[in-house]
This record gives C-alpha cells, sequence and structure tokens, in this order.
C-alpha cells in the first residue's frame, strides 16, 4: 500500500482534479466565513445564466463548533474544498465519486452513501437540495443543488460539493483525531492548528465581550447598507460577511434569544436580497459577459443534440401484436426517504390508471424501488389499443342540412373540419336536440407509440413535497433523474425526459462493476441487479434489514425490539443493506440514554439496542449499503463518528454540570427574548408571576411544585448542550435539575411545560407543567402582539403559530375550560409594553384560527360547524372542540334541513330590527304563538352546562314544531304595532337561545 | 514555444516548487491582510528558534493601491505568494531563481536584478533587510532577512520571499494590464477581480464612513487587549489585524495626519510586541515542540561538518620561499549601492594596513568590486612575515640576579616562561630602571598561516550602517556572504568565515555559465570574470556607463549632462553594465517634471533625458546586468513599469484638477495633526494668524502674498498625488496653486515654506515663504511641546528634531536676527492647549540642541566655543552662529592661552561675590588699577552689534595688557573694605562685558 496523501496533497489533488475538470481554481475568501458558499465565488456567481465551473479551499470558521481542541473531529475552524458546477454537468456524482478515487480512497473498501441532507442558509436566504455524503458514517462531503441564493431563484441550478477536508484525511490516513492528521511530511495538523483551536474556543464561548460585538454588529450593518445604497456590492456583501461572524460570536456566547436571532437572520437576508439583487443587475448590464453560446449548458447541449439525431433517424420501433412484458425504471440519483415512499405509492396509483385511460388491458402491475429507482414491471400489456368508436356531434340540423335534406356549407364544413366523409353525417338527438352527427372509429395505435407519449407525462405527475430543479429543463423531482429504462417487448420506448433520453441501460449498486448494464428483457434486468445485491421490494429489503438488526441485537444481549419508524427510514436509504454493530465506551452510558439515542438514531440512523428491562447497551447497529466486504473498515468508521458525536455531548454536559441548574438563571439575562420583551430572565419572571392567577383555574394542588418548576423553567436554555442542540430543551432541564436536587416532580414539569412540541407529541401530565406552559405561552403570544409582531401571511419568525396550536392542543387535551380572554388580559398586566384591548382581540383571534385550522385542516370537521362554534366559543377552545364534536355528527341527520331553516326564520326575521322587544306571554293571540311561547319558556328553563352544545342541543331541538307551526298560522309582520312587537319580541327570545354555544348562521343552509 | 503557464497554474507551480523544497503548503489567511507577512505563519512563526519553511497564496489588500482597475498592475488586491525559510538554506536567491525557471521564466532574456529594499512594518514592529527583485525594471519579488518582528530581534534570521503574483503573470503572458491575465482556460483576471477593483476602489476612497472606522479600530483594539489579557494570542492577532485594515481604510479615506498616523502605530505596535511576547512565552513553555537535532539549521550543520572534515585532514599549505600574487574575494548577495561604496573605501585602508601589521611586504594593493564581490590583488605580498627581534623585559635585576650574578628562581621562572634560555637574560636599563632582560627574534610565519588568521578580522572589521545577520553564525555584514575565495600564490589560504569556508571558486554573472569558476591564478580570475562582461573596477565600470547613457540620450535629442549622484548609484548595481533607452507616451509631459523625474530616478533608477534647454524628452535610460541580448524585451518590459507609475501619477493629478486648491482646504478638518492640537484646518489657521506679528520681524513687504500664501499652505495635504506620494508635499500645491489662477509668488511660497526639508537643502527664497515656514515650525513646536510631546532621546515620533533643524537652518541661511523665545510666545498664545514659560522654555533649549549638533557634529567647531555663544544667544540661532563662526578661528590663536586666563581671572575672583559692588573710578588707588578702568570705560563706550561677536573681540581684547598688568600690581582683597569693593566693582563691570554674546566660562582653559 502506498502511503496515503498528507494534507496538503489531499488539497492539491482537488485542485489538480478539478482543475482538469475545467474549474477555476479560486482562493479562500479574505474574510471569516462559515462555509465556502459564503465565498463570493459561491454565492454571487451562482446567480444569473453565466456558465460558472470553480473549485477552491475554504478556511471556514464556526465559533460554535470550538472544543477546545478536545473533539477528535469538531473544531472551529476547518477546511473545506468547495466545487461549483454550474451548470450541472450531468454526472456530477460519478465526478465526485472519481475524485475520492484521486485521492485514494478505494469505494469497495468503504460505505459511501448519499445521506439526504438539505441545506439552508437563513442569514443568505439561500437555500438548496442534496445529500451529506457519508463514509462509513462520517459526514465528509455537503452535496448541494442550489435552487436559492440572497432569495432569488436560480436558473441554472448550480451544483455545490462542499468537502470536509479533516473528515477525508482522518479515515485516509487512519489517524483518530484530527490533531494527528500529517500535514506535510514534517508537521501535522496540531502542530499548525491546535492552539488556534483551544484559544479561539476560549474566546467565542468565554470570552468575547458581548456590549462590544453588538456595537461592530450594528456597525457593519450600517456600512453595508451605506455602500448599497452607493450601488457597491461587493463591499456590501463583505460586511454582510462580516454581521454574519458577529452573530455568530454572540450566539456562541449564548446571548441570542429565539426572537432576537429570527430578526437578525431577517435583517442580514434582507442586506443578502440586496447584494444579490445588485450583482445581478450589474451582470445584466454587462451583458453577461461569461455567456458564450459554445460553453452555455454543456449537458443540455448534449442532450439537445442527441434528441435531434433521434429526430434525425427515427427508430422505428417493432410493432407487436401480441402482449408484451414492460420494464419501466427512472434512475435517480439518491432519493430522500419520503420521497421515495410517496413516489412508489403514487405509481402505484397512477399507473394503472393511465394504463386503462390509454385502452391497454395488462395483467399484474408490480411497483419497486430504491433510493436510486423507481420500477414498474407490466405483465402482458397489449401491444395495441383497443379500437374506440365515438358519435362526433355536430352543427345543428337545422342548419346542416337544407330543406331538401342535402348537407349545408356548415355540414361540409364541419365534416371536413373532423376527417369525416360529409356522407356519413346523419341527424341523431342529443340533450333534446337534433344535430348532425357520425360515428367514427378510431383505431387504437401500438402501445409504444402511446407509451412514449405518456411516460414523460406520468413522470411529471409524480409529485414532491420539495421538489427540485437541476438542468435546464428546468422539470421538478425529488432528486435529478440521470436515466431512463423503458422496455416494451425489449424494445426501447423511445421518449425524453428532463434531458434524458430513454433506453435499455439500468445502472447497478455503486462502486460495482459494470456501471451501466444493458439489459434486453425484465428478466435479464432483475437478475442483473439481484446478483448485484439490489433487493428492489421495499418490503423484502424491510424484513432483510429487519431480520439483521434484531439479530445483531440480541447477540450483543439486546432485546428484538425495533424502532419502525427507523425501520422504514433506514429501509429508504439503502439498495443492498448489511447490517453491522459497532460499540462505543461504556462510559458514554452516564449520559442521558435520551441525548445517546437521539444522537444514534437522528445524526445517524443508527439502531440502538436495549435489554429487554430497557437498559441501553454501549452498541449500534448500522447498516451499510453493500456486501460485507471490509465489514471491519467499515465498521470502524462508523464507531469514530458515534465517538466524536458522544464526546461532544460528553463535553458539554460535563461542563454543565459544574453548576446547579439555579446557577444558570442570572445568564438568562443576556439572551434576548425579544428586545421590546426584554431578556429571557424577564420572561421567566413573568411566567413566575403569572402561574399565581392561572394556577385555580386550572385546579393546582401544589403551589410549591409550580412555583419552583416556573421558577427553573428556562434555565437550561444557557446550558452549553442546550445552546448546541436546542432540541434538548426541557429535557436538560429535567436532567439537570434532578442533577441539582430538585424533586421529581418539579424535573419533570420543566421538561413537560414545553409539551406538546408538535402535532402528536406528548401532552403536559400534570397540572403544573400545564400551567407553566399556558403562562409561557400566553406571555409570548400577548407579549409579541403587543410589541407590534403579531405574524403575517408569510411571516412567522418567532413561530407564533406553533405556539398558539401548543396553547390549544394542551387545553383540548386536558378538556379544560379555560378562558383565553383573561388569560391574555393577565399576561398583559406584567408586559413591559402597553397592551389594549383591541390587540388582545386579535391576538385571540389568531388563536382561534389556529384551533379553526385543526379542526378544519387536520381532524376534517365541516368549516361552517366550526365557524358557527367558534363564533361563540373561540375564547375557549377545550369548551368548543367539545361542542364542533357534538355538533358535527348532529347537522348530517335527515331531519337538519328542517331543523335549521326552522331556527334561521326566527332568526332572520328579527335580524334588522334595532330594538330588542320585550315578550309579554300574555298579549298573544294565536294558540301556534301561545304554544311557542311555553315550548320556549320551558327550553328558557332546562338547566344547561355553559358552552355545551349537548345540552343546548337536548333542551331546543323539542321546540321546532312549535316553530314550523308558529310560521304556519301566524303573520308576525301585522300592522297592530304592539301585536308585532310582542311576536317579533318572541322570536328574538328564541333566536337568542344558542348564545355562547354557537352562531347557527354560519352553517350552510341557514 | 509553449504556452505560458495560466494564473491558476503559477499558483500551482509555486505550490509543487517550494513544496518539494520541504516546504509546508499553507492557506491564506482569513482575515483582510496587507501583505503574507501578515499571516501568523509567518508572523508569529518566524519568532524563537524553531525551524520553520512554509510557502502560501495571500490576497492582499492594500486600500490605497486602489485604482478602479484603471492602472494596469496596481490594484487594491493583489495576489503574493509568500515562501519562508527559518532558518536561512544557504542558497535562498539560488532557489528563488529556480523557481522563477520553474515558471517558464528564462533568466537570459530578461534583466532579474537584486535591488536593496528595505522592508518595514511600523504597526508590527517588524523590519527586515533585502532587495526588490526586478524583472526588467519591474518589481515581482520582496526578498527579505527578516531582522524583528513584533519588536523582537529574531534568532534564527527567517529568509521571506514575496512573489507578486500579477507582476509575474503580466510578462509571462505578455499582456499589458492586470485584467488580460488568463486565470485559466476560461477565464481571466478582469473576469474574476475587476468588479472588486472598481467597487472597493471606490468604497476605499469615497465611500467608508469615517466616524464608524474610528469606532471599529477603537472596539477591535480594545477586543485586542481583552484577548491579551487573558491570554489569547491568536485571537488578539486577529484584532489587530483588523486595526491594521481599519487604519489603512482610514489612511485612504485621507483623514490619518502625520501625528495621529504615529501615534496610532505606536499603539498597533504596542499590541504586537505584546502578541510576540506571548507567543514566545508559549512556546518556550511548550519546550519549543518543533525542535529536532537534526533539522536544526541545516545550512549551518553542513558548514559545521564541512569546517570539521578540514579540521581533520588539514591540507598543509604549500610553504612558498618567494613573493606571490594574493587574491582575495568576498563573494555576497547583492550589497546596496552606498554599502558597497564604503566596504571598497575600508579595504582600500584597511588592508594595506593590515598587511604592514603582519610584516609581509608587497608590492600594489588593488581594491576592486561590484554588488556581488569584494576583490582585494595584491602583488608580490611575501611569502614569510619578516624576521623580528624584540627585547622581552623581565623582572625587576634585584629580584632576577643574586648577589653572585646568577640568576634566581625567578628569573629562571620567566625565561622559562617566555621560552628563553636563561642564559640570554642580561641586565639592561629601561625607562631608568634595571630589568633582567632578553634579546628574542621572532622568526617571521609563513603568509599563508597569518592570513588565515588575519583575513576573517579582516571581514568583521568591515562595519556597514544597517548591517544585517542571516545565519547561525550570527555575524553581521551588509548582505549575506556566500563564497569566499583567497589565493596566495594560486594556493587556497584557508579559513572560515560566517559558517563559509574559503576555496577557489568564484561565481560568475547570475544565469550565465559556468554559475561556479574554479581558478588558479588572479590572471585566470580576472580572465574569467571579464569573459562573463563583469566591469571589476569600478572607475571603468562608472564610465561604460556614462559613455552608454549619453550616447542614448544624444541619440534621442538629449543633452550629455549626466546626474551624477544617481550614475554613482547605478554603477554599484550591475556587474556587467549595458545601457538601453525606452520611451514613454508623450502625454505624460503634461505632469509636473518634478514628478515623471522623481519617478525615473527615485523608483526606477532610470536616467531621464532633457534636451541642452532643459526640456524633458519623452524617453528614459535604464542599465542593465547583464548583455545586450534581448535587449528588446528588457526595453519593452521597462516601459511597461515606467508607463504604470506615470499612468498612476495622472490618474491622481487628473482627479485633483478636478477642484481649485482652495476647495481641498475643507476636507484638511477631517486630517488629523494631533489630537490635542487639532486638524491639519485647525493649524493651517493657527499659521495664518502667526504669521502677522512674524512678518514684520522677517521685514516681509508684500502682505497680501503672504496672506494667501498661508491660506492655502496645507492645501496639497489632501490631494490624492501627496497622500500617495507625501514626498511631493508642496512641490504639488505650487503646481496645483499655479493651476488654480493664484500668483506665482503664492504658489512659490507655498512650496517654499517646508524648505530646507533636510541638511543641504535649499532654503525658503522669499520672506513669504521663510515667515510661513517659521510660523508653521513654531506652531508645531511650541504645540507639541504644550501637549506634553516632546521627544525623547529614542522617540521622536512627530520629527520635532527635523522640525527644529528646520526652523534653526531657514534663520541661519537668511542669517535673520530672530527671538525664538518671542516666536515660541506668539505661536502658544493661538494654541488650543495652554502654554508655559518653563514648557517654552524647554522647546527653547530643544531647538537650541539642533543647532549646537549641527554646529558641532556636521561643521566640527569645537563644542565649548558652541556651548559658550548658545550660552548667551540661544535664542537666535543666526546670531549664534555668526558669532560661533568669529570666536572659533580666534581660539585657535597662538594669543589665546594668555587672553582667555586674564578674563577668567576677573570673572572667578568675583563670581563667588552676592552683591554687585558699584565702581568709583575716583576711589581708585594704583596706577594698574587706574589704567584698567579706563580701558574699561572705552570698552563700554565702543559701540557694539548686539550678540556680536567681532565686535565685542574687537572692544575687548586692546584691555588685556591692562588686566595682566592690574593682577601683577594690584591685590583685590585688601583688607580696607571700601578699596576692596572698588576693585571688585571694577573687574565685576569687566567680567560683564561679553554679555548677550558669550559666556567664556564654558571654553577650554577657563
Amino acid at each position: 500500500m502506498t502511503q496515503p496523501l498528507d494534507f496538503q496533497s489531499i488539497i492539491f489533488t482537488l485542485q489538480k482534479f478539478w482543475a482538469d475538470q475545467g474549474c477555476l481554481i479560486w482562493q479562500p475568501y479574505y474574510s471569516q466565513v462559515g462555509a465556502g458558499t459564503y465565498n463570493p465565488a459561491t454565492f454571487l456567481r451562482v446567480l444569473g445564466p453565466e456558465p460558472w465551473n470553480v473549485g477552491y479551499v475554504e478556511p471556514s470558521v464556526r465559533a460554535d463548533d470550538g472544543r477546545y481542541g478536545e473533539n477528535p473531529n469538531r473544531l472551529q475552524q476547518h477546511y473545506q474544498f468547495q466545487v461549483i458546477l454550474k451548470p450541472d454537468p450531468g454526472n456530477p456524482q460519478e465526478l465526485y465519486l472519481k475524485s475520492l478515487e484521486a485521492l485514494g480512497i478505494d469505494s469497495r473498501q468503504h460505505d459511501i452513501r448519499f445521506v439526504e441532507d438539505n441545506w439552508e442558509s437563513p442569514a443568505l436566504g439561500a437555500w438548496g437540495l442534496g445529500w451529506e455524503v457519508w463514509l462509513d458514517g462520517q459526514e465528509i462531503t455537503q452535496f448541494t443543488y442550489f435552487q436559492q441564493s440572497g432569495g432569488i431563484q436560480l436558473d441554472p441550478v448550480s451544483v455545490e460539493i462542499t468537502y470536509g477536508l479533516e473528515r477525508i484525511a482522518m479515515p485516509l490516513q487512519r489517524v483518530r483525531h484530527f490533531k494527528d492528521i500529517r500535514w506535510n511530511a514534517e508537521h501535522n495538523y496540531g502542530d499548525m492548528n491546535m492552539q488556534g483551536e483551544q484559544e479561539h474556543s476560549r474566546y467565542y464561548f468565554d470570552v468575547a465581550d458581548v456590549e462590544r460585538s453588538r456595537q461592530l454588529y450594528s456597525l457593519y450593518e450600517q456600512e453595508a447598507n451605506l455602500a448599497l445604497e452607493k450601488g457597491l456590492v461587493l463591499p456590501a456583501y463583505d460586511y454582510l460577511l462580516k454581521c454574519s461572524q458577529t452573530f455568530n460570536v454572540l450566539d456562541t456566547r449564548g446571548v441570542i434569544g429565539v426572537t432576537e436571532r429570527q430578526a437578525l437572520f431577517s435583517r442580514m437576508r434582507e442586506v443578502a436580497h440586496r447584494v444579490s439583487e445588485q450583482y445581478l443587475e450589474q451582470r445584466q448590464r454587462q451583458e453577461y459577459p461569461w455567456m458564450k453560446d459554445d460553453t452555455l449548458s454543456s449537458l443540455v447541449g448534449a442532450s439537445v443534440r442527441r434528441r435531434k439525431a433521434s429526430e434525425d433517424m427515427p427508430t422505428r420501433p417493432v410493432l407487436f401484436t401480441t402482449p408484451q412484458e414492460f420494464l419501466f425504471e427512472i434512475g435517480t440519483e439518491e432519493l430522500p426517504a419520503s420521497d421515495l415512499q410517496s413516489a412508489l405509492a403514487q405509481l402505484k396509483e397512477r399507473l394503472p390508471a393511465v394504463l386503462d385511460d390509454l385502452r391497454l388491458p395488462h395483467d399484474e402491475v408490480i411497483i419497486l424501488g430504491t433510493p436510486r429507482r423507481l420500477v414498474a414491471s407490466v405483465a402482458n400489456l397489449a401491444a395495441r389499443q383497443a379500437d374506440r368508436t365515438q358519435l362526433v356531434k355536430g352543427p345543428q340540423a337545422s342548419r346542416a342540412f337544407d330543406a331538401m335534406g342535402l348537407p349545408t356549407k356548415a355540414a361540409e364544413g364541419f365534416a371536413k373540419s373532423r376527417g369525416i366523409d360529409v356522407k356519413a353525417l346523419e341527424v341523431r338527438e342529443i340533450d333534446g336536440g337534433k344535430y348532425a352527427a357520425a360515428e367514427v372509429t378510431e383505431s387504437g395505435r401500438p402501445a409504444v407509440e402511446v407509451l412514449s407519449e405518456a411516460l414523460p407525462k406520468l413522470i411529471a405527475a409524480i409529485k414532491f413535497d420539495k421538489p427540485m430543479r437541476w438542468n435546464s429543463s428546468n422539470v421538478y423531482f425529488s432528486r435529478p433523474i440521470r436515466w431512463l429504462l423503458a422496455l416494451f417487448g425489449g424494445r426501447v420506448v423511445p421518449f425524453e425526459y428532463a434531458g434524458v433520453q430513454s433506453g435499455a441501460v439500468t445502472r447497478g449498486l455503486r462502486f460495482l462493476d459494470p456501471a451501466e448494464i444493458e439489459v434486453k428483457t425484465s428478466q435479464e434486468y432483475f437478475t442483473a441487479l439481484a446478483a448485484q445485491g439490489i433487493l428492489l421490494d421495499p418490503e423484502i429489503r424491510r424484513h432483510s434489514i429487519a431480520d439483521q438488526v434484531i439479530r445483531l441485537a440480541i447477540e450483543a444481549g439486546g432485546s428484538d425490539k425495533l424502532d419502525e419508524t427507523l425501520l422504514d427510514e433506514v429501509n429508504q436509504l439503502v439498495e443492498a443493506p448489511t447490517a453491522l454493530r459497532g460499540a462505543f465506551e461504556e462510559s458514554h452510558l452516564r449520559l442521558p440514554p435520551e441525548v445517546l439515542i437521539s444522537v444514534m438514531k437522528k445524526h445517524q440512523r443508527y439502531f440502538p439496542a436495549q435489554t429487554p428491562d430497557g437498559r441501553l447497551l454501549p452498541v449500534f447497529i448500522a447498516v451499510r449499503n453493500g456486501d460485507d466486504q471490509y465489514l471491519d473498515i467499515v465498521t470502524d468508521g462508523n464507531e469514530q463518528v458515534i465517538r466524536a458525536r458522544y464526546a461532544d455531548a460528553a463535553f458539554f454536559i460535563d461542563q454543565d454540570l459544574h453548576h446547579k441548574l439555579e446557577d444558570f438563571l442570572p445568564r438568562l439575562g443576556t439572551l434576548i427574548f425579544q428586545t421590546k420583551l426584554g431578556s429571557m430572565l424577564d420572561k421567566s419572571r413573568r411566567i413566575e408571576r403569572l402561574v399565581e392567577p392561572l394556577s385555580p383555574e386550572v385546579g393546582v394542588q401544589d403551589m410549591d411544585t409550580v412555583r419552583r418548576a416556573a421558577h427553573l423553567c428556562k434555565a437550561d436554555l444557557v446550558t452549553h448542550m442546550v445552546v448546541e442542540m436546542t432540541s434538548l430543551q426541557g429535557l436538560m432541564g429535567r436532567y439537570y435539575a434532578l442533577y441539582s436536587g430538585e424533586t421529581e416532580a418539579v424535573a419533570q414539569a420543566i421538561y413537560e411545560h414545553y409539551l406538546p412540541r408538535f402535532a402528536g407529541d406528548d401532552n403536559p401530565r400534570s397540572p403544573a407543567a400545564l400551567v407553566i406552559g399556558l403562562a409561557d405561552r400566553l406571555d409570548s403570544l400577548a407579549g409579541l402582539f403587543a410589541a407590534g409582531l403579531a405574524p403575517t401571511g408569510t411571516r412567522d419568525p418567532f413561530a407564533q403559530r406553533r405556539t398558539a396550536l401548543g396553547l390549544v392542543q394542551a387545553l383540548t387535551a386536558w378538556d379544560l375550560d379555560f378562558d383565553v380572554r383573561q388569560g391574555l388580559a393577565l399576561a398583559s398586566e406584567g408586559l413591559p409594553v402597553p397592551s389594549t384591548p383591541e390587540i388582545q382581540k386579535a391576538c385571540l383571534e389568531f388563536i382561534a384560527g389556529r384551533l379553526r385550522s385543526v379542526l378544519v385542516e387536520q381532524e376534517n370537521y365541516r368549516y361552517d360547524v366550526v365557524d358557527a362554534v367558534l363564533a361563540a366559543q373561540q375564547h375557549n377552545p377545550a369548551g368548543a372542540v367539545r361542542a364542533v364534536k357534538q355538533l358535527a355528527p348532529r347537522v348530517t341527520q335527515p331531519d337538519w334541513p328542517t331543523i335549521l331553516p326552522a331556527y334561521a326564520r326566527c332568526v332572520r326575521i328579527t335580524r334588522d330590527q334595532a330594538q330588542q322587544f320585550p315578550l309579554d306571554p300574555n298579549a298573544l293571540v294565536e294558540p301556534a304563538e301561545k304554544e311557542l311561547c311555553q315550548a320556549l319558556l320551558k327550553v328558557e328553563a332546562t338547566p344547561r352546562r355553559p358552552g355545551s352544545m349537548e345540552d343546548f342541543l337536548n333542551a331546543f331541538l323539542p321546540i321546532i314544531p312549535a316553530i314550523s307551526r308558529f310560521f304556519e298560522e301566524v303573520l308576525v309582520m301585522v300592522d297592530d304595532p304592539a301585536l308585532r312587537a310582542n311576536r317579533l319580541g318572541l322570536l328574538q327570545r328564541i333566536a337568542l337561545l344558542p348564545k355562547g354555544v354557537a352562531d347557527f348562521s354560519f352553517l350552510e343552509g341557514f
């Protein structure tokens, strides 16, 4: 084995490799950036239509990744090698994999994977779809199809490849820690950068002056805007980068609250957008100097040329006469798990329908797929469409035939236009009129012809939640389509989609030979892929994975229980699954198991192993894509990854455990919630005050727990572990609380006050957690509305929708009647900004809007039912839900069309009356009105629970016959004013009966 | 011819070249820096003893070099390739030249030169000695032996090689403008960077907000100090870099005055020093982890090994018996012109003396030299020293011989210690005593032996103004010594100096084959060098250059006048001179000829050509080092250089000419003179006020001119041309004034008020210029002293010495009596800070101190004469100089030893008297005292010009005989108090006679 490349040679090699591919080799930027993406050679050059291919090193600074040099692969500064290919050359994954080969990575010895990872920079208004590339579980590269930058849609899309050079060097050189990477013959990486890692980590985490950093941010921003005013794009961009880095420093110091973060992002995004717009304008004014006829979109050029060739020499398809097998494969770059699942489901539903529409009879349709291919196989598909006879309708008979019964000019014209012999026209009666018409028989066309037309549409009809574009065809798909196989009876069904021409060639498992396989039949196809270990059938694949994982788990002393969701996901990530078991240090088991499991599942898609009694074992089970060759190397690589991740978590938690949870409280003062609403400490104190009046409403018994938990509920936000992984908020709070000697109830309430965090999440189990959660959310909503920061249709930077939903979900789950109006009023009293009844009303309506959307869109209640109830009960979510549930079945019963109109008449006839008429039962004259009055008084006398729809309906429905009789027998609007007033008064009282329960005028049919 | 390298391949090639030399290849820094030197890989790594070899690209930002993309080779951002070799590998120039070859530069086709250029960064406290490397007149590389960094002496010294990549790419690719440099096959340099050049130029020159930039500077500095307090070296250094770049932006905006500049530099230097100290401490604490026995100082190791070898096997020198030729050559890297001149002079003086001391008779000694060699040739040098007989003096005779006359133990001991036979001792009378002594004859040693010992001392004795160290021998020389040739009778005189072993090998003209030439005789030596065109004799070389230059000038229509100073300099820059003539665009002749000529001479060492009537011609004459091969290429290269430089000047002047000179005045308000003393506009207004009372003193007639010129005198400081080349201040003021329609007198006064700028400079010719200059300097001195910023022994950041000297020189040149005390008092009235009489007195003494040093150190007057005069007249420099000139010859005349004591007696006898005694001539008794009184009264009655030494001496000297007689005949201190008092009164009157002229008690012999 030759000596592995040293670090500087890795860089040389990549420079040379990409230069040889025609990339310009560029230099790192002269400003601290978080990634190569921030270099203007990416950020600006991806804009606009000009082609651009570039590669460069970028020393990338990420303050919050600093680990004082202690973590094996996390650094405050790491080296990226960044490549931009614009437009997509058609084979960027293959080019990338070749570059790994050039570095000396033998793909057969490793598990190299493209794992869905979508990239977004909120500060730059940029995002793209793509993958992390994993080498034995380690992320070594980010591979992205850039969709937007600076808030501007990119056309063409750029391919962005970002190598993490340390992550590549470590396995290549077989070293365990970044410091041991050999840089050249003389020095290692630690020689060069260890001091920097230690010092900058200290600076970013412990030393940087917060006040000065804020001043710097502000000066940079002002200077960026000044430059923009003067039309100076690049200087403005430089200051934006400085803003971004200063933001990162502040963030690492832990002083940026959620809401301030959003505000700062939004300001940076605004600058990024203006920079991008002005840059594009410049290029446009310069008439896109890099546009050259011969270089524009090389790939598309190639495919265009190919298409032309096929037009010149159309390959006459063989016309079969008997049914044939049809095989269809959409070959893609690695699809995200959920997209694969969804695409398979869509194909399963649509393909048979499409074939039926095409009048192509067939036997079984089988849909299969892996991350790299969607496959349909149809047995015995008819070789031709069935013939079809249709009646073609022409002009009216009177216009089509003259008095003599001979066809007129109109008839001739029509016949000619439809290619029908005019003599075939006859008079037919259609929909009660008489028309000239003809029966036309259309012969079925060959299947291969209609499939050529239908298959592009079939692909186009597959929809994804987050689709992308990649080349100048600008079609959308989950990930780029790279080959299309379509065989009917072993012959190619010719068509083109997304710049790709259909053919008879499939591709095998990555890294196996041959990479491309020409097949003649379905049988050949399935045999070839099976030979490479690809399990095309998701069900079979899933079983295979489950079996392997469970076997390994049991071997390690674990139970046979599997996380089915994870299994589903892993199943969509591999073509040829082989499970392997790795181990990590027992010492990490002292960390909270939630943290360990969360890292395994979320970051690495590893299966944890737990003993039958739930104890976590120091092992993990990973599923590689490929066979069991070199499994030891792959396992070792994966072990390094999890070790580094756990070392990271341990590092944070150890730091945090130097203090009691309570000790963190003062630092909340430096974490800004929102400028006008103060720090998180201020907010935390408001919560403490607010739980006092709210607790009786919720029925809290144990005020000690409430008070203590409210006091501590936000303290974990400034712990290192939560600053690092915000998703652990609450969870770490519980853990640290127990460690600090708090009671189990307090610890649990700290955790649960965040519940529910998303639809379907657990709800708080204790009243203490419930009331703290209520107080927290009421404070946020009342506060942000009072601060003039209500969300708009498109912007919800403070996640107020989520907050309102949580409020509604919790109250509903507890089925707790609670007056949100009062809650908001109480919360408003404690705010540092003034509130008004109008503001609180707007806030209430916003909350009710969330409840409405849950009921209508998620629980599928009729919108009119929901609106009717909310019109009366929006202040009490639990009550409203109850009422909706009771009303909904009622309005679908057969008698409802008589009930509602009866009540509606009472309302409509009285609606325009300005005054409320008193009812004098004794002044009533007609029996029908007397009867109605009796019935009314009886309803009014029936005891009902406030807001209860059930009680209302039970009491009210019996009155309906009396109403009907009343309107049949009594004239309300008589001339006698007194009589009329009394009757109106009677109806007004009826109209008022549902008050506080619902407003039935919102119902359909009212 | 193969395709020249594109820009990215130039970088690859250098990376590969230096990696192959064992350099670590590093990355550009993530912060804007002015040069690769600022990258910590240089700035910090050069500190301390650890070896370090590195190469990297550095995009270098120099705001004030921005030219909006218009200048062909000046850019606000250019790319450097930086190499550090530590320790000196012994052949860094050769390595460097090989790297140029690797880039495809054929050294035979170009004029490649090492031109003295010493590098200094006042902000970093760093400096080094070395060269600019010129390629056909274009600076392409800075080559420096780093002597100090962060205020710390470097040991070992590092070699720093800084390539300017654009400057190399342009001639290589034969393009005329940086924008046309091909970056890769697809894009050129302009594609990549032109927009940046334009926008950043605008930003730096016109847009950057000054107030915000000052705030940024201050925040950075605070943060740097914070980091230092916490011991965080690298974060502190990052902020220092930010300070430096922000300083550059402010400077480019033209808002940094001279004094503020010094203050900011000093603050940055302080931080740089602390950073460096802390870095060194860290490395020391870590026990210099990069120190390895086998890598330490590879060169020195090699030379040590060589020396050992020669010790093991001493080559017995052939012992000649007859006189032989002696040839000695010190081979160096290119010596600075003045050092070469000085070294030759020293050798010429010392070598004969050394040979005489060594008792080595010889014929003619010839000293020759070029920038790369100092050569001595001695004809017929004796093969052995002459024998020498010496009397060796022993113990006193009485101790050496006993009563019997036999030698004692003492005598035996002495004889033994001197290796003399005790019998040889005899008694000799020496200096009046009797001693045991012996005549000892010492035989002469072979010449080669004594030369081996003497030559290292001879080299060490050559002294330079600014010597340097380069390797671990740590000897000082002008530039590194790389070979030593020493032949006596064709055999090597063996010795070692500075790690170099003497030998028989010389080196030829650079780039010619063979590079090394072994010679046996002087004849061979001179023949070999002559064959390569080297003119060893400076006189011959000078004639050759002069002839060639004049011939080319005349051909172009110029006169035969030559700038002799320039000729002297050029003569020291080449070994084999060939003159060439280039041309520049006629259009540049519209620029002020001073600017054009100054650029030619100072920057390029070109000879301008002027017609006999003084008109400048659009040509220049350069002198290359080498023959006339490829002279067209060399000429073309030089033309590109001068074009770029003139384009630069034209750019600035054109910009300035958009405005009248007066229009620049308001911007003076942004240029800070010194924080406490306000802006340059404030200063300019003070000058305007101060000329009013001063003008009558100077005898100004034309107040209009004075007022107008004073108003405008500083306006040019904020013009682009002067901001760019400060040395043109005043000169551009005159030019712009004329252009703005000011009178010739005003324009001239604006220029001349700066005169004299240095010793030997012109003096102001008009009273207007004189008075403005006085006002300017008085304001500066009075102001800075009042602000507490008087210079100290080692620190004179505001150049107050120069200011005071200018004041003194101007007054002296005009021979103008002027009371500086009054001038300072007037100036002090207008200051924004309070002054006191004490402060003004200190200031006056500081000025007088400068006058004293001019008179003593430059004009070689006796210090006692100067002190005597200054004690009485320091407030009036012109008067003092006059008095010194008159007194100086007098004190060397034979009668002076009688004159001075006579006067001195008068002074001494009265000096301790507390009171002044009245003189009553009538109460005198003795004739001698009566005579003296008569003489005194006559002297007192003689009219004298104030302060005039001549008048004083003429009047006073006749009194001397009377004084002498008085003291011979009269007793002063008689008992009679009245008589005594009267006599003391008489003497007191005499003592007072020189008052206001001199204080003779300062004279020697007083």
